[in-house]
């Protein structure tokens, strides 16, 4: 495999179509912008769709899991065979992203791209890479190689669901600890900001616990010195296998145009490398909640993103992407169903032109 | 009418409900706290319906709409006889709350609280107590006495309501105009904060509209001279009568044992009245959607509400109440459908225990 397995060709995005229809909503019995992030997410959606009537079909979220060596150092509130357990739990629906995933009647891909344990359930889809990342205080979290296959998985995931006819994707993980190489990822790509600014309780540590997960990253990247300009070199000696698969998910909906839903910070860690790695990809890109670790918003930021849900959330397992589906969903039938000032007044039950 | 027309009994939270709902949460194969605001939903929901499963049946969303003589000075981006077509639209479901409350199932009932116009559509509840306030920089927006039957019929709507088995209930309003007495209310009940820091552009101001506003806003206050320390006569002197009806739906909710949502600044006033009439009503009110009205963060803050959607929204109507009707349904369906550790111990595929 070779460098380009991590470039895509970016779809272009259809300008007129979303013209077309933010004009329309410009013209639905409302003020200008009233629906504001509503109407963004609808004008958006009809460029990446090419339509200025957008309307979502098939929805999925694809599930990466994958084991972190640094569990090792302590960095973790949750055993590492936790890892395991709970992507059995999630490819059976019983998790909190299977439950919200049916409400929001999306499908759930769940992908065993390097759990640390054989697992060989009905309906995962087998992709380990390794048995885990390294332990980034100690040595890399992969090869290079590595990295490029595991994003290269992510596209092809993508690229299958294109096919199955998917009009909407999100992106979600379960790894027990992961939230250690998502801080060492944004800690190696901004520097200037304070470690101990990034990093939060994850999915629950002590203060003191935090302390120690504060040092454990802040010493893996200065060991590991990964190179801030190769997006590729930083994810591959402090990431992880499931921050490269979804970093491919994301890259593989910017090829196949198919707007593609963030979860929580680890996801964000996935998209902003893809950003750096191909700049084109922001486009379908949608955040969904603003997780409560603090790197999220160093990320969202850079990225001009906000996410509309503000719910304090720190589940993973891409708990965000239904109910930002929904949202986006919404968006649509707005675009769709409300009336227009020409349509009421053509009625001729409504002669005032209320824009006088 | 006497006084006692704006008190109601509010019926008490059932705290063993809300305990056991949140000991269930705590179970559930996720690390604790980790569904944040949703978790909180659901206990919420516990409490209130006095089970520790909470379902959520029939939702409706009580569009309260009036005018409002203020428009005369020049405060709103639309002309006055808006509130009567838009009164219409809504009725009609043509407008963004009926598009977004068919999306999530909830019903709507429009009710002529104070349209300056005489309206006979069917299904429309007529319940005009006059065709709308007086332009407060002038006179007071309405008598106590009428304030008192706006409320009575808020809380006459909520009791029917109740009557048909509607389990979750949201306000919303249009009376064009409406953010000028909105402030108003604000700065009445918070003379410390500067005026304008309370005011933002409404539906739709220029940047000097807005400055005429501010001083509006500013003087009507002054002339009126309403007492702080009395919200009913706040309400009266400076408010309107959709504000009115909306505060009485937040009592009647507090009466019936019914959650009620809050949309956008208009309803957040009302609630917030409400709650300085009678304290009791917070816990049955739900902040939805972060407006993009500065007054509206005021009001928060002081109630302790966080709204879970960031959407800068601005419509009105109610648009956000379903919105956040799914997502209080999204909660009760995590309290039931996750399965707990107990669950998959017991069910023997996964023997290990990972609170370990």
């Amino acid at each position: 495999m070779n460098e380009t397995a991590a470039s895509v060709q970016v779809r272009p995005i259809h300008q007129e179509a979303a013209i077309l229809a933010a004009k329309r909503l410009d013209g639905l019995i409302k003020p200008l912008g009233s629906l504001g992030g509503l109407e963004e997410m609808a004008i958006r959606l009809a460029g990446i769709y090419g339509t200025q009537r957008p309307h979502i079909g098939r929805k999925k979220i694809i599930v990466m899991a994958a084991d972190h060596g640094v569990t090792a150092e302590g960095v973790a509130s949750a055993p590492k065979a936790f890892t395991a357990i709970q992507t059995r739990a999630i490819l059976k629906g019983m998790t909190g992203v299977g439950v919200l995933a049916r409400r929001a009647g999306a499908d759930l891909t769940v992908v065993d791209i390097g759990v640390d344990a054989d697992l060989n359930d009905p309906g995962l889809v087998q992709e380990k890479i390794r048995y885990g990342a390294g332990n980034i205080l100690q040595e890399d979290a992969m090869t290079r190689q590595e990295a490029l296959q595991a994003i290269d998985c992510g596209i092809r995931m993508v690229r299958e669901a294109g096919k199955e006819d998917y009009t909407l994707l999100g992106i979600g993980e379960m790894g027990i600890g992961n939230t250690t190489p998502t801080a060492a990822i944004v800690h190696a790509l901004r520097p200037e900001i304070e470690t101990a600014a990034l990093i939060g309780k994850g999915a629950g540590l002590t203060e003191e616990a935090l302390k120690h997960k504060i040092k454990v990253v802040r010493e893996a990247v200065a060991r590991r010195a990964p190179d801030p300009a190769d997006p590729l070199d930083v994810l591959q000696k402090v990431g992880g296998l499931e921050i490269a698969g979804m970093a491919g998910c994301c890259l593989g909906a910017a090829e196949q145009g198919l707007p593609m839903v963030i979860d929580g910070v680890i996801s964000m860690a996935a998209a902003y490398l893809a950003w750096k790695i191909e700049p084109g990809v922001l486009a379908y890109l949608f955040a969904s909640h603003c997780s409560a670790e603090p790197a999220y918003r160093v990320m969202a930021e850079e990225m001009g993103m906000n996410p509309p849900l503000h719910l304090h959330m720190r589940l993973g397992e891409g708990s965000g992407c239904p109910l930002m589906f929904r949202l986006m969903e919404d968006s649509c039938a707005v675009l769709e169903e409300m009336a227009t000032f020409e349509e009421i007044n053509t009625s001729g039950e409504f002669l005032v032109d209320i824009r006088e």
